[in-house]
């Protein structure tokens, strides 16, 4: 999505310690036209594959699924990184490696909200090392569900989450991959 | 909203100690239609009010946030209850008591993603005590912005907040508001 890529290089900023800043338009604060778009091309990707749920993590990703659920059509449900005093039913869980935040968290989902009949596409802001959409994906084969694919916002290409998720037969479809952000610049990968 | 009341008694589940569960179709699983017309409800309620940006907080309020400046056609921004390592410059902050988690936590939103020019819509999923409310109303004020209003899609009259919100001079709209959930029969206030 030429769109998100020009967005990137003009209000995103590069970090020490290789994190990508979109906080402005993506993240925290939400140029609702500009999610909204992002949703219609990642409903475009997936369109005629019978997905009939899209699966995100708290609490950045939210945003996003609801933008693509809104064009797809279908119900979304999100992942929780912490037991709430209102979670009483029994869950589906995974742990999951943060790499923005340095620690290891578990991710849950009450059982009722994935059935066997499900295929669900996954979805994310970002897509670094992969570990998220991993435990989301171990998440639906526990559900007995289908994978229909994993899409991204932005994927960092050079942390090699996104291609391990091809080689295993995953579709997955980012709307920027980028290859490098060395020194500030920051290089996509071309189509 | 008549199609949220009956929604709320359908598939909403009073828990011990006064927590209403929604789970299915509000919070970490959403009707996706559903949303939407909430949101254009809340639109409908504050339009010609000038509102530049709506306000909520993570993670329950954003997928009600996403829907409410979807058709109000203004960003949308949350306040973070924990500070990450991507969060490098200056936060606007306010303590909260959670009723659902008995605890306090901080909330918090960087600077930039408030000017003094704006006029702020809070929403949220829940209105109880009103505290996240009165945490983001305190942050809008630091800010030198003006809060517009507040909107909530289930309001507890029975916990007061959202009255002690009117009796400010603050115009509340919420999309249902229960007064009572004694022995798990609920009774929604009559407009």
């Amino acid at each position: 999505m030429k769109a998100l890529e020009e967005k990137i290089l003009s209000d995103g900023e590069v970090l020490p310690g290789g994190v990508l800043k979109v906080g402005s338009f993506l993240n925290q604060q939400i140029d609702i036209k500009f999610l909204m778009a992002m949703g219609k091309d990642i409903a475009n990707a997936f369109s005629g594959l019978g997905v009939t749920k899209v699966l995100t993590v708290e609490a950045s990703g939210i945003a996003f699924a609801v933008a693509a659920a809104n064009f797809l059509g279908v119900p979304l449900a999100f992942a929780k990184k912490n037991k709430t005093s209102n979670v009483s039913s029994e869950v589906y869980s995974a742990f999951v490696d943060s790499y923005t935040h340095g620690k290891t968290y578990e991710i849950m989902i009450p059982k009722e909200y994935i059935t066997s009949k499900d295929r669900v596409l996954i979805v994310d802001d970002f897509l670094a090392c992969g570990n998220a959409m991993k435990g989301l994906c171990k998440i639906i084969s526990d559900a007995g569900a289908e994978v229909v694919g994993v899409s991204a916002a932005i994927e960092k290409g050079f942390q090699g989450g996104g291609d391990e998720l091809r080689r295993m037969g995953i579709k997955v479809y980012s709307l920027a991959i980028i290859d490098s952000m060395e020194n500030g610049k920051i290089v996509f990968r071309k189509n």
